[in-house]
């Protein structure tokens, strides 16, 4: 039997319950790791679970980044650098993922901390995961503050992925289930996934439904 | 062997390609619907993959919109009322989410053409989906122009929600596996989950690698 919590209800709740409830109303979500460093060539990696696809082209993807009151170290590197990685976490390693979210101190590096390795491209400056599957290099393109909350939308442009072909199809769509990247429900709550299938473009006179 | 894919690489990719790859790079996503009707009482729904977590306090929730360069129901009906509700999709219900993207004409409601039915409650403007295990209700509290692309982000508040509480834990956090909630892999291939754990708040001292 369904129960109606209203936004009162909400605002009233203990803090840390308030906080799981909301986290849980988006769905579930990719949880995947942001690599950075600063020019003093200090690494960082942080676990985010609110990545979101801007746009095909350009090819654009952004992340919320929670208010500055704090040290963000992420944010930091990507405010004076100008570039962070995606980095995509397989089922083996969702546990090296949430520990990332720990508090760190700025001159300890998150991946030697969570047991993951730095890998460098030729000509690209931050840092990805090297046990990712699906590695994504990006420049900052726009910051946008959300005025609701004082959040920001920072926006990347992607600069090159490194993939390995088998998990692309012949049209171009990317195999998660192969990869077989991970999805969190709230902030601790980890699952796998599984096909059920591939749908035909939807199109209204053409019936699916069976 | 993983093989480097540069930005260059993507902008010469055929459209649809193009299309198909970049909407992978950030993972699996929530498939949610979101529903609104105009002040003529016209109802639309349509499915969105890209809903975003911005906060717990105030609750508030995001979606990215396409430019409105052709007909935007779902957005046309927001900025006319203000309202809209988001609605997760239950595993039996993903070719009926997935029939919504089909370019219905105004007149047609795709709670009807798809096979879902529309459930109001007392003091809420916009339609909820029956069907759905976790509705939630929003207000439009901001809109922000995202000048990369053109694209739109949504900002909305949460006013109320409507689910089965053996859906939350006593610690407020929704179980989305119980819902039995989707997740899309690009923008036509379905998924169900299986939980593999749940993981403790993660500090620098506590090992959690084992």
């Amino acid at each position: 039997m369904e129960i109606r919590i209203s936004l009162n209800d909400i605002l009233a709740f203990e803090k840390q319950d308030r906080t799981n409830l909301v986290n849980g109303l988006s769905g579930f979500k990719s949880a995947l790791l942001v690599g950075t460093q600063n020019k003093a060539s200090q690494t960082n990696l942080a676990i985010f679970s609110s990545v979101v696809h801007i746009g095909a082209n350009p090819p654009l993807m952004g992340f919320i980044q929670r208010p500055a009151s704090v040290e963000r170290h992420t944010y930091e590197n990507i405010l004076e650098t100008k570039f962070f990685t995606i980095n995509h976490v397989p089922v083996d390693y969702y546990r090296n993922a949430h520990q990332t979210a720990a508090r760190f101190k700025r001159e300890q590096s998150e991946f030697e901390a969570a047991g993951f390795h730095e890998f460098y491209s030729e000509t690209f400056f931050a840092p990805y995961v090297k046990e990712s599957p699906i590695k994504i290099g990006l420049s900052l393109e726009e910051e946008i503050k959300i005025n609701s909350n004082g959040t920001i939308l920072l926006v990347g442009k992607v600069q090159e992925i490194f993939i390995d072909p088998s998990y692309i199809s012949e049209s171009g769509n990317i195999n998660l289930g192969s990869a077989r990247t991970i999805v969190v429900n709230g902030l601790d709550t980890y699952y796998k996934t599984e096909k059920i299938g591939t749908l035909p473009y939807a199109k209204p006179d053409k019936n699916i439904l069976t």
